[in-house]
C-alpha cells in the first residue's frame, strides 16, 4: 500500500475503556466534580487516544512549521512581498521569530519544513532543523490555473505524514502545527469556503495586515478561484490541489499522521484550520487526535473550528500563524494530563466527599 | 507609618516611557503589527510595571494559597463540611491537589498561608511551605454578626502584604493568587455585590457544587448579610470585615503588596476577584500590576472582571480555585514577555516590512 492508505488504515477511534476510566477517575480526584471544566474533556480525550488512564504526558512537544509560497500573491492580496516567506524561514532557523520564543517557553523543538518556498533556503549550523522537502517552488496562481497538480498535492500530504511519524519516532509526545507562507490566508479562505459551504466574504479575513483595497481583491480572488475550478468537496485532495497551498497539503498529512501514531496534535490558526477541514473530509476519525490550540481573530478560523466542533484552549485575538497560538496551549494541555496523573483521590488523600455528589 | 499606609504610598502608576518604548518595539518585531493580540497589551503592561523595556521575565512564579474558614457555612450554603478546608490544606502540603500539579507544570512554588483555618494544621517535612498566620479560627456567621472585627481584617490585610513582599524578596518575579475555604464563594458573592452594585442573585454561583436548595440558601444568606450590615463601599476594610473572609482580606493585601513591589500578579477566580474589588477601592493604581489569569464559570467572577476592566488570559469554565486557573496563565504571561525580549526586529533579521504599515 502507499503511505496515505497505510496511514488511514491505522487511524482508530478513541479507546472506549480508557475514556470511561478517565471520566471515572476525574470524579474521584480531590476537587468538585467537573471543576476543571474543558480540561476534564481534554484529559479524557488524551486517555482515549493513548488507550491508557492516566495517559502519558504529552511532552516533549515539537512544532513543525510548514513553509511554502503562493502564486495568488500576484493578485495583490497581501501587503507583504513573496520574498518574506524565505526571509521568515531564515528568521525561524536563526531562532529570532515569535514561534522560537514561544517554543523555548514551552520546551518544544521547532522543525521548519520547506514544502515549496519559491527561493532557496539552506540550513544553519544549529537548531532549528530545516527539512527541505520542496514539492515545487510555490503554487500557481489559483485564479488562473490549479494551484498544483493532484500528484503534487498527494506528495505534499505524504511529506506531512512522514514528518509527523519521524517526530514521534524521535520521542515527541505532542505535535504542534505551524505555517509560513505569504498569501496563505487567501488559500485558507478558499479551502474553508469549500469545506464549510460558507461564502468567501464570510471566511476571508485580513490575514497579516491586508487593508481596504487589498482585502476586496482578496475576497475577489477567492471568488474567482472557486468559480474557475468548480471543485468537489468529496474529493479533498482535488480541492487542495485546485485552491490550496503546499503547506495546507502537508498539514493535512501531518494531522492524519499524528492520528495514525495516536499522538495528540495541537492545531494552530486559520491555515491549520483549513487543512483540518480537508483532513477530516479524508478521515473523520482523525479528529479524535486533535485539540484546537487557539482561535485566531480570522473569521475563517472561527468558521472552521465551528464546523469541526473543536473548542479552542486559548482565545487571545492572535493572528500570526507560525504555530504561535498552539504553542501557548501546550503547557495547558500538559497540565490537563498532569491532573489525571498526579492529583490525589478523595480516598488516598483522606478528604471528605461532598454531600451532593 | 503602618504597613498598609507604607504599601499604599509605594504604589505608583505604570512608567509611561517604558510603556511607549514597549509599544514602539512591538511594532518593530518580525510579525505583522498587532498580530499578538492581547499579549501585546500584556507585554506593554509588564514593561510599564517594571519601568524597563524589555521587561524582566516574570519568572520564577510563586502561588500563595490563602486558606481560612467561614462561619456562614452554618447556613447550609455548601455541600462540603467545614473540615474539608483543613483536609485540603493537608493535601496541598502533601503535593496532591490540582494546584500542586499545575504549579509543577508552570515551575512555580506553592506556599500555603493559613490565615484562619478553624482547625489546627501543621507543616510537613518538605515543600510546600505552610505559613501559619492565623488571625482567628475562621470568621463568624455574617448573617448573624460581622464576619470579623475591623482590626482583624486589617491584620489579615497585613499578612497578605507581608507574604507578597517576602516572596518577592526571595526572588520570585511573578506572584499568583490562590485560595481555599469552604463557603468562601458565599463571602465572595457578598463582597462582589457590594463593590459592583449588582443584586446578590446575579453574583452568586454554584461554587464547589451547590445545588438547588442550597443555592437558594446561599443567595438568601448573602441578602440577609447585606441587609444586616448596611456596609459602606467607600470603607473597603469595613466591608471585608463585615461580609468577607480572612483569605479575602489577605488577598487584598497581597494584591496591594505585589503592586507596591512592582511585580505582576496573576489573579485566580471568584475569591480573588472579590478581593481585587476591595483592593482597587483602597488603591485604584494597584490594578496596574494585575493580570486576570482566567475567568471562572462563576457569575460573580465575570461581574468582578467586568467591573475591574480586566481581560482574562484563559477562559476554560474552571471553578476550582486554589490558584489553578491563574497558574494556567503563567506560561502565557511569560511567553508575552519573551516576545518583547527575544524576538528579532525587521532590521536585525533582514526581513522586508509590509507595504501597508
Amino acid at each position: 500500500m502507499d503511505p496515505l492508505t497505510d496511514t488511514l488504515a491505522a487511524i482508530l477511534p478513541l479507546d472506549r475503556r480508557a475514556v470511561a476510566r478517565a471520566r471515572e477517575r476525574q470524579d474521584r480526584l480531590t476537587k468538585p466534580r467537573g471543576a476543571l471544566g474543558v480540561l476534564e474533556d481534554v484529559s479524557v480525550q488524551l486517555a482515549g487516544l493513548a488507550g491508557s488512564c492516566p495517559p502519558p504526558q504529552p511532552a516533549p512537544g515539537a512544532v513543525a512549521v510548514f513553509a511554502a509560497d503562493h502564486g495568488v500573491v500576484a493578485q495583490g492580496v497581501s501587503p507583504w512581498p513573496q520574498e518574506v516567506t524565505a526571509q521568515m524561514v531564515r528568521n525561524f532557523l536563526a531562532g529570532g521569530a515569535v514561534v522560537n520564543a514561544f517554543a523555548r517557553q514551552a520546551n518544544a523543538e521547532v522543525v521548519v519544513v520547506d514544502v515549496g518556498v519559491a527561493s532557496r533556503v539552506t540550513e544553519g549550523d544549529h537548531p532549528p532543523r530545516l527539512l527541505s522537502r520542496g514539492v515545487r517552488a510555490g503554487t500557481a496562481d489559483m485564479t488562473e490555473a490549479p494551484a498544483m497538480r493532484r500528484d503534487e498535492a498527494r506528495q505534499a500530504v505524504e511529506v506531512g505524514i512522514e514528518v509527523a511519524r519521524d517526530l514521534v519516532e524521535q520521542g515527541n509526545r505532542c505535535l504542534v502545527t505551524g505555517d509560513m507562507g505569504i498569501a496563505n490566508t487567501t488559500a485558507s479562505a478558499a479551502l474553508t469556503a469549500v469545506f464549510t459551504g460558507r461564502p468567501p466574504d464570510q471566511v476571508t479575513g485580513r490575514g497579516a495586515g491586508t487593508d481596504g483595497a487589498s482585502y476586496a481583491r482578496k475576497v475577489d480572488a477567492v471568488r474567482r478561484a472557486l468559480a474557475r475550478h468548480q471543485v468537489d468537496r468529496t474529493d479533498p485532495v482535488g480541492v487542495v490541489a485546485a485552491v490550496g497551498g503546499l503547506e495546507h497539503a502537508a498539514l493535512t498529512g501531518f494531522l492524519l499522521g499524528a492520528a495514525a501514531c495516536r499522538v495528540p496534535v495541537l492545531l494552530d490558526g486559520v491555515t491549520t484550520g483549513a487543512a483540518a477541514l480537508a483532513a477530516r473530509a479524508i478521515s473523520p476519525r482523525a479528529a479524535a487526535a486533535w485539540v484546537a490550540g487557539h482561535r485566531s481573530i480570522e473569521p475563517g478560523h472561527a468558521a472552521a473550528l465551528a464546523h469541526l466542533g473543536l473548542r479552542p484552549i486559548v482565545d487571545l485575538e492572535l493572528r500570526l500563524g507560525e504555530g504561535t497560538g498552539a504553542l501557548l496551549a501546550l503547557p495547558i494541555l500538559q497540565a490537563a494530563a498532569r491532573a489525571l496523573r498526579e492529583v490525589a483521590t478523595f480516598d488516598s488523600a483522606g478528604v471528605t466527599h461532598s454531600h451532593g455528589s
